[in-house]
């Protein structure tokens, strides 16, 4: 029996994951999936198996041909370039890429890491946020972020359905999980219709809808 | 009288920027400083003039031939794609690109994006965060990073000086203004000798040299 070509350590509602989940699904690559709990018995993230394959004890992970790749755009990236016959992610201009990079980036560096799960832990655990603190920190950033991407959106992007013309990328495989994570978190979307659009748009799309948190093998109920 | 190629709207201690000025040194390019103060007076970059620029009320903003270009890490790869003649920032092998950019956005959205003006002014103002717990914030995702970076260069980095070998590239650009900032915020950097050797040898080229922060010309004396 092979390894399989393409492995993804990832968690159903990391949001990270769910990004690359979508990159793979939009090239029409297979890939098998190796779930790392993050919350279950303190988080099998601060194993050993997972430390030894990400020293940042974050997913998701990705294992293509002995190479361990970490950093969700820097698998994205990664993609398009190990994998030239499949639908590219970004698109082929200088500043067409620049831009779609840069909306990705708004939500990869700007809002996602301000709500990840280690940072609301030590909000609560170190400056004794309660909930409805850590509620209003997290909805913050996100509407800062958001408002920001709507206006970008409208004054940058070229006609089309997704973040950049008629075919999904990288800025798109951001946006959606962020949106589910607002969602999660109860953020009030209504000031976004052009985010919303986009989202309606991915949503259609078989990979998208696969890389769902939901369809994930180890989701559960909540 | 021609406009400027290349105009940089940056502070001298922002540490995006400062990324974006060793890029651009590297690279040999010429651009033309635009300071945005981003404290005086509630913050120059939330001012209309700015704000036509980027949306989302930060630095840097890179103007190149009538684009308008944000977010450190996409402005960095404009720089290699719209220039392709000058010093590459990413190696030419797929895998050494995404191991250099997983470095990269290990700083640019694991770590600085936590310690961000911003966000240090929401802890004061929201959360109450006196000046130690301040510290103690900035500290602990610092030294999260500069661990899991230590790791990663150790396991995967090829020798050389720099963090992919021989030549300085955007791993390098983030990790310098990083360790900058983790100075100014007194956190001990002892435990990370391969990430002071690699600012060692970046420190002794002049990009670098250029580059810091006390070298600007809105640099004031504190």
């Amino acid at each position: 029996m092979t390894a399989p070509a393409l492995v993804l350590h990832g968690y159903w509602r990391s949001s990270a994951a769910y990004r690359v989940r979508i990159g793979l699904g939009l090239k029409g690559l297979v890939w098998q999936d190796r779930p790392v709990h993050l919350v279950r018995d303190g988080g099998e993230q601060h194993g050993a198996a997972h430390v030894a394959l990400n020293p940042q004890q974050l997913v998701p992970v990705l294992e293509h041909a002995g190479r361990v790749l970490t950093q969700s755009l820097a698998i994205l990236e990664y993609l398009d370039e190990a994998f030239p016959g499949t639908p590219a992610l970004l698109p082929a201009d200088p500043a067409g890429r620049a831009q779609v990079r840069a909306l990705a980036q708004l939500i990869a560096c700007d809002v996602h890491p301000l709500n990840n799960l280690r940072v609301m832990q030590y909000l609560g655990r170190e400056l004794a946020a309660d909930e409805a603190a850590r509620a209003r920190w997290t909805a913050h950033w996100m509407e800062e972020g958001f408002a920001a991407m709507e206006t970008l959106l409208a004054q940058r992007s070229p006609p089309g359905d997704f973040c950049h013309g008629d075919r999904p990328g990288q800025a798109d495989c951001c946006l959606v999980p962020q949106l589910y994570n607002a969602r999660r978190f109860g953020v009030d979307l209504g000031r976004y219709p052009r985010l919303l659009q986009i989202e309606q748009a991915c949503l259609a799309l078989p990979a998208f809808a696969a890389a769902a948190p939901e369809a994930q093998p180890d989701a559960v109920a909540v």
